[in-house]
């Protein structure tokens, strides 16, 4: 993956990793990369992409372009150019945007921060605004650092689920076999403008299901369903070093573990210095739950706040944290702490705006060891629903379990 | 739409409605409709439907086969067998399940009520699935009474957003065209095999995007979202018949409905003697915001819990109740309230067997104008939230608004 720049805060890869890859699965792609990276003896393949973006999404219902649609606040296309920018041997990303749309698709690439990406005017038909793609790379209209590409991928907007070894299929597909009378024949009208205008070599190569592309509505709900799905892979339970805190949190983090199959559930202490912390920040963990036992302050809370504002690992996806406090109900009616507990909701105004999305969730801590396993079990359903739904109308909100 | 059994408390129809025909297309589908109910001087057309759904679901990656796939608790096979159900000329619906799934084939059917089903067993493919079907409808050998049908719908039981207008679209093609050679040599082995052993006309006939079939987990997330936003389209918000009541009731579903594109709000009187309420009811609204001002008692949410439980509303989908208060912080701080307010959780577990999903909502109720807007604001979008999100992991928390 590539390596961020130097002296800026950006995480190393600029989102979770889409893909897992196994065993030969593995091997074949590294050799594949080396291939696109670099051959010995030779220079790296020089690789581009073309992402036609001018459609209007008249299919979709809804007057926003599909490829500007928000998912999870963020534009399609973003997601798209995120999995484009992961791999490092596309030296260069042309969008073919309509003019009335350059502004928009300005700001999402200043916003977001997308890099090797320039932008050209789309033509009228799908075929133009790949063809105003090809020109600019072949010809540097943009009067920028574009260099002349062996290989152009044409990537459609809105296939935002794109992976690296697919799209190293396809550039060793072009590279190995060219373009084939077959091809140019019954593959679709991309393959022979490519070659008419710009003598690029192309070939036909099978797809996967995740390449799928956002043209329904319900394809932008599925969309949001398995970004939310992939973001909530993981979750981290911070507390203080103090080592009653830690054992009440590790046994949050069991019970977590065993009702959310599959998700990978972490214990770290919270304090400043603490580096194992800082990494599963920079690993893009997108979950924390810090645990407060017997306190409705916010202290340490406030904390975990201000290292995820200064990592600015939120400024992708939301990223949720829920303050869980866990009190004896019985000594202490949850209503005596409630006045302070409502301060939520000011904390969580003002890390909205870094797309931090916090609530608060009291947790009744019996003496009981059996109640206290249900309430704990309770209380891990809720927080589970709070990450896995990421549902924005409850930030701030105080649940109780 | 097919009228309920005598004495029976299901709903007319089992679903809120799925299509929206307007104009012209609603001239022709009633044209259409007369024409497969009955003929001048002729029987209607008897016609039935085979569903194949012996399919194990490998495509899906989860273990449970797609058609039994729970969304929103229910198995996928449960809506598309309510989407048949809801046509009345369809007479008999065979499905073909494996023997292993045969006994929860049989309990779906029964828990959800389904009407003129039967089953037989699938064959290892999904041809000799549907020549099951097609068999036991020639010879009746489920001994039951299956009218041999002269038109029988093909229909995957993975496509559960199937319309009236399709089916007779489908019908009427059959009838008017029969068989043609170009679909016998073009189109998929279904027809041919429906032609060999059933001597059945059938007729290939353009579907609609609504057709589409739950192939991959993406499309069950997509088939959950669209379930989901249909059955928030109308809001309930119900109170007392005091005027105060009436009025604060009143501003809050004015805010709904500015707050809500698209989405129906309407306001009840809450009396059990009440027919718009028992009408909005068997029309089929999925969301109740009951509205109790000054008061964390729960006796006007306990009336309007009762009627739902008696009317056997929930049956089909979850019915969200929202249980809001609207107190005066300053005057009473939400901490002197809550012991009182707490017992939602009671009330949301008892209803919660009978799929209805109760939640507690406070909204600050203060003197200042300006600052009751944005509060009432606040407890709209709280609202949109639950109801949208529809979050079973929600269910008897109390938000704060």
């Amino acid at each position: 993956m590539e390596p961020g720049p130097p002296g800026s805060s950006r995480p190393t890869e600029p989102g979770p990793c889409l893909s897992a890859q196994r065993g030969a699965d593995q091997a074949a792609s590294a050799s594949l990369q080396r291939a696109a990276r670099a051959q010995p003896g030779r220079q790296p393949l020089a690789v581009a992409a073309v992402l036609p973006a001018g459609g209007c999404g008249e299919r979709m219902g809804v007057p926003t372009p599909k490829q500007f649609c928000p998912i999870l606040g963020r534009p399609l296309i973003s997601y798209t150019l995120q999995a484009l920018e992961r791999v490092c041997w596309i030296k260069d990303i042309v969008v073919a945007v309509t003019g009335e749309n350059m502004e928009v698709m300005k700001s999402i690439i200043q916003k977001y921060q997308h890099k090797r990406v320039s932008l050209v005017e789309a033509g009228v038909t799908r075929h133009r605004s790949i063809f105003s793609g090809l020109k600019a790379l072949a010809e540097d209209q943009l009067n920028c650092k574009l260099s002349k590409p062996e290989i152009v991928i044409i990537h459609d907007a809105v296939r935002p689920f794109v992976e690296e070894d697919i799209l190293l299929k396809v550039v060793t597909a072009a590279k190995e076999h060219g373009c084939s009378d077959y091809d140019l024949e019954f593959g679709t009208e991309c393959l022979q403008l490519a070659l008419k205008y710009c003598g690029t070599k192309a070939k036909l190569v099978e797809g996967s299901p995740d390449l799928w592309k956002v043209t329904y509505k319900r394809d932008l709900y599925a969309a949001e369903s398995i970004i939310k799905e992939r973001i909530s892979q993981e979750i981290c339970v911070v507390t203080d070093t103090e080592e009653d805190n830690k054992h009440v949190s590790h046994l949050l983090e069991e019970v977590l573990k065993s009702e959310l199959n599959h998700v990978k559930v972490t214990s770290e202490a919270l304090c400043h210095a603490s580096r194992d912390l800082q990494q599963i920040i920079l690993d893009q963990c997108y979950n924390f739950v810090c645990v407060n036992v017997m306190t409705s302050d916010f202290q340490e809370t406030q904390k975990l706040l201000s290292m995820l504002e200064e990592s600015n690992l939120s400024f992708l996806y939301p990223v949720v944290v829920i303050s869980v406090h866990f009190l004896d109900f019985k000594l202490v009616p949850p209503s005596q702490k409630m006045e302070n507990l409502m301060l939520i909701r000011e904390f969580a105004k003002e890390v909205k705006k870094r797309n931090i999305w916090l609530c608060g969730l009291l947790i009744s801590y019996p003496q009981d060891e059996q109640k206290r396993q249900e309430s704990l079990r309770q209380g891990a359903i809720v927080i589970a629903s709070l990450i896995k739904e990421r549902n924005s109308g409850l930030i701030g909100q105080l649940l109780i379990a």
